[in-house]
């Protein structure tokens, strides 16, 4: 954690300048009768949980290149979120990853959480690598293998990862499931997804009543052929077989080309089976980029749809766990997670702008470009003076990232951590 | 039509390069321990649905090249698949589009299929384009529509369509809604989506019993930011909602780059929800190239599924409608129709060689290379005597095109119809 | 031409609000050490070419929904962006068609266009449609064709167009080769590509010197396996066989999935050989949708790269030709092509904005994340006062398209013009 | 290396089924005129080069499931690749990757190498990883970094290894530059691309002159936003500047969704820059799969397109370089490289069968369905006796897979080398 008056000291600094940018917002959201006030309440109210395993520097299977300053064990992983969350004040919750993850005394870490204002989202199990002296291998599969004993020890432990969540006040399991195939015929697709249905019943039915499963869908990666989950309809399909808290878990970067994700997002809230959000950047693939760093507009469009959802009564759609999934190969990443979690807030208050009563009669009488703009002008208009107010009203930073570097905090971890290689991706 | 004597004396001709190769074909699979008899007496079975729009030249929305002798009217359409089936015993329906096929006479037009051999396979609706005085127009959607107006036109006319239908003894409505939209903000997605789920169940009210409805799915082409039904989730959730005999609709060429269409495929036919194909090719998008042209290997994969699931007892999937849903921009339309079919038969025989029984035994061990290979072994072997002796057997040419271009049918049907377009895509 | 009353009542209307947003833009500017004035001079400078064919409702080849009003010859094509040039001043050069658009009397269509303070931009030949009475038919190619014949008719149509566009003092060839194969084995590549080569060679001789020929290129559509000129790599091959004037055209539609857009146009650049731009947008492919609609952040890119090869004096390349070229298949065509100007020219002065040593510094030292936030400040600044400024200078209105609706310019083509349909796409 | 005599006893095994394949494919090739040694000879001289990091087991960036048996050393690469040629006399060449395989005993290599039957393909370098104690890192490029230092570092190692590369009698060295960035602002695009070509000339200038450097092209991966060497455009405009021994190579898998490949093969063959080939075989991306294994009409119409252009005397291009590039996640390495050298065989073997003057007739006469069956039907015909027999004759065994499994080679690997993980990717 920073010393508050550093924070402080920056914030002074920077005042004037954002005083100027927000009166002119400020002024220019009152002409079209809003409120500032009420958009930044909202905006300080959203929380993105930081994943355990993107606080280290990511790679490819070409390679890894660290910086050094890596968090060596949970605890170091919680200090860096709660000095993320410190500087942000949008990011009071950490997604474990198991095994990586496990913690040793959990009474000494919900003492750390509580230390750093934090708690646990998500729990995310991992049946896509062997562990050591692992009974069977998952090569060929976890949940969804043709051998009832491996399908038995990925069961087994997505229930010990839920075991390890209760301990630490978490209510959420996160399944993305890596099985798949890599040619034709290696698999019976129709078998495969029959038996990752049976196995899915049975760790939900393992889960207390008030707890809910995530499922994750992604098209390709590991596997090359076929994915057992693919897409939203089959996340969506086992959804509906297993129970009412199982919910479709959408990554930005789990789509095939040019798919349309806010349609996808629409449809599962319509169905009210959206369970929640990996964030994050891609232009290929599963890139793993800054969340908003490719596509921005995409991205508010997504929003877009979530806030219309959110705000329409008619939608009966549980609340949205809200994770970044990233990885971070060339930038630091805590300036990395930062500047993600920036870019999801501001485009939250974009969304938040949008006048969806003249929207809905745009839509009514087919006045595409009318409608067209409606969006458009909330988009572009320039809402980093709110997002900047919201973190210096909850007592954090107007320019979080400024701040960090000003303070040299990463060459302080460096120092203090060495170059060690972070558990993750 | 054309005189039988000339389809015998063109087989005559074939007879000794045929039997040469059906003889070791025959041996080939005899010492696999496949009788080649069954094979083609299974092959003889399958049917495939000319559509009545694909018998004239198509085109873009640059241009079309016509080539003449089109059909002038639903006569003349009955008229050209009479004559493919003729000679490949194959193509024993058509699929009828209003309103551009609309019967003046049905008893006439009984008759006439009666003549020719044929049946009705199902009728497609078409609400993707104005007709001339229609009371209100389709540009912003149909059964989506905001306005309920335009909605019920949209809906009476599917309900026209089958009343058409049930004239020509049809017992499947397929439903391809084009509706969509082009810019972001336009339509309203989850709106849109429930819509077209209310218009549909009224069509599904109107329909009798044994009627079977198809939802088609579509990525893009004619909207190109949205359309309301882009992928199978989509329709699946909307025949859910609809009722037991909707069934989604697979047109080949409407999907995603890189998308596995055959593992859609299983996933439907184990939810038993897999209503029928439209067969074509494609490279880019919706294409609408010759079945089979382009990439071969996934068509085999496809039919793989097919079979898998047609043979697997535990799968309640009603029987499938096979369609070609394609366009011919450069070829003869009529050899363009026979050589998919052709591409369809000889595509379902080799699915019909895989053996099952070794195939789920190194899928059970995970003898990737082994199952792999059971599968590329059938892809690989030629199977094309037996598809010509299949078509031989039932009274067809050994080689259908090669009929049609000695009898130079297209000559004669230019002479006799001219060079007037006909109707359809 | 509307009343140049009309425009100015319309600006005062609009003045106060304005005033209020560039005063702010102004001095936010001012801060970084931007004069404002600088940038709207430049913005001011900045022309689009407007294509004569996007006039008109488009479709696709399932259908048109024309909205009435629609020019019906070469005289009102001239009269309508005559009207969107008085509206934004930016529009002050039409593209020519042919045979859409030959001028029947040359020197009345001169006066016309300059009377309507209008160029001739380029004239652009097609190759891609037969005309009535043609010798022989494009059905299988034109410059590309096999036979000579058919060559020398697309050759000598080429020099045609060249001709006309002597007479309205053009100077500037776009050939879009529509030339390619719908199946494997349709086409010879090679030979193709050399027979196109050397019909290019003989246009370009043809040309006067002070002429440029722009080449397009199109990875699909309208033909489905190959297309002749398919890529930039292509264009730019045939550009360096064909002679110094040859220059790539580059249409933002024409690229596969995911193309990186942005380094092509730097690559052209380094080369000498960027001759212009298609400007349009688009999700899936050719979707030909109003520029800056879909991804709004790669075209920012592409004009920062743009910006970066015009402001480096050792790039020799020459100036560019900037033109739209979408289809208005919902929108009205008047107010689709003012929403593209002006989302053209917002983000050219975007692009102005860029603190190109800042930049290059960062770029230098590998700080990855301030080199990115250098560029997104800038994006996300919200510089539309500048360009509505710019326009109102420069003797347009403010807002272009309120102004058009306002003064009810379409009813009053429609009561006109009628329900014809425009040459077009 | 196996014993002869169980590659004999192998082959008599076979022998029967063998010949009654072999006997039908002789007498149906005879009568389309076509002598079936000469295509056996000519499938006899083609060689394939095997790799030497792929005969480890391949992983993605989520893990990697090791089978045991690797080769701890670049002597036990030799000795798989021995054995792989052993049994299919088609790979009697390996390609090399510094600093994996830098010799530390050159003569005994050589030794190694000719007691193998085998040579030294190409030499590759690695850019994209850092190396223990290296002086700078390639983080942020090499060939193309901002500094100086690092530019040279990288161009040492290229020079370094045609050092290796000349100690072991190879003459090509193949240039996979992984530079890139991830984020849009990072990378200024031209003057990477200019200091990537300065680099590339510094080391082609150190080359002999009988030396040719391959430059490889890939669109993403490990860069997720630019590559500097994305497409073929840019790696021929490389080889321009560069000198007349450079040329472009093609990996199967680096494309964008779509590319149509061939037609980049025979454009590079016209302009006599091919190099060589990266075989592999992909669905989504670079995925490494066994060649041939995803699209294996497309895999035949690039062949198709590679004997065109070597049977064309009008061709100017060199001698290419025939590599497998691919990862073994899930098969057996060794089978694999035998699965897809296979694959390679057979699939050459088909385009030698195209009978190059009816194709050219209908070509030129736009008979499209004719042209395209041409193709289709060597495509169809199943040539794996033939392919089986030019192992035969050559010494090797008929079924390369049967005999390798049959002699328990891999266990024997794992008794002897135990679990350790090869070097490679």
């Amino acid at each position: 954690m920073l010393s508050n008056d550093i924070i402080q000291a920056h914030n002074e600094k920077l005042q004037a300048e954002h005083q100027f940018k927000l009166s002119y917002l400020t002024q220019l959201l009152d002409r079209k009768g809003i409120d500032i006030q009420t958009i930044i309440d909202k905006v300080k109210d959203f929380q993105v949980a930081i994943p355990s395993w993107a606080l280290g520097t990511g790679g490819t299977r070409f390679g890894r290149f660290p910086n050094g300053g890596e968090p060596r064990n949970l605890e170091e992983k919680i200090e860096d979120v709660g000095l993320i969350n410190q500087l942000n004040r949008s990011s009071n919750s950490i997604s474990l990853h198991i095994p990586w993850d496990i913690p040793s005394d959990a009474a000494a870490i919900k003492q750390l959480l509580k230390a750093n204002d934090l708690t646990i989202d998500s729990v995310n199990s991992n049946t896509f690598q062997d562990q050591k002296d692992q009974a069977y291998s998952y090569k060929f599969g976890s949940l969804s293998h043709t051998k009832s004993e491996v399908r038995n020890l990925a069961i087994e432990h997505n229930i010990q990862c839920v075991e390890y969540g209760k301990m630490l006040d978490s209510k959420v399991l996160t399944v993305w499931l890596a099985d798949g195939s890599n040619f034709p015929g290696q698999s019976h697709l129709r078998n495969a997804y029959q038996r990752t249905n049976d196995s899915l019943a049975s760790i939900y039915k393992a889960m207390p009543e008030d707890w809910t499963m995530l499922i994750e869908y992604k098209p390709y990666e590991p596997h090359f052929y076929s994915m057992v989950i693919p897409d939203w309809g089959t996340s969506y399909s086992l959804c509906q077989s297993v129970g009412k808290n199982a919910q479709v878990l959408v990554d930005l970067g789990h789509h095939l080309p040019n798919t349309n994700i806010e349609q996808i997002v629409g449809r599962l809230m319509h169905f009210g089976r959206l369970g929640g959000f990996h964030f994050n950047g891609s232009m290929y693939g599963d890139d793993d980029l800054t969340t908003g760093s490719i596509k921005p507009y995409q991205f508010f469009l997504i929003f877009n749809e979530l806030v219309d959802g959110m705000q329409d009564a008619s939608v009966k759609n549980p609340p949205l766990a809200w994770m970044i999934d990233a990885s971070h190969n060339t930038k630091d990443p805590i300036e990395d997670l930062l500047q993600s979690v920036n870019a999801i807030l501001t485009t939250y208050a974009k969304a938040l702008l949008v006048d969806r009563i003249a929207l809905a009669d745009a839509q009514e009488n087919n006045d595409v470009l009318r409608a067209e703009e409606l969006l458009r002008d909330c988009f572009v208009t320039d809402v980093r003076a709110l997002v900047a107010e919201a973190s210096h009203q909850a007592g954090g930073a107007l320019d979080p990232i400024a701040t960090f570097r000003g303070a040299k905090v990463r060459s302080g971890l460096v120092d203090k951590r060495g170059f060690s290689v972070a558990t993750g991706l």
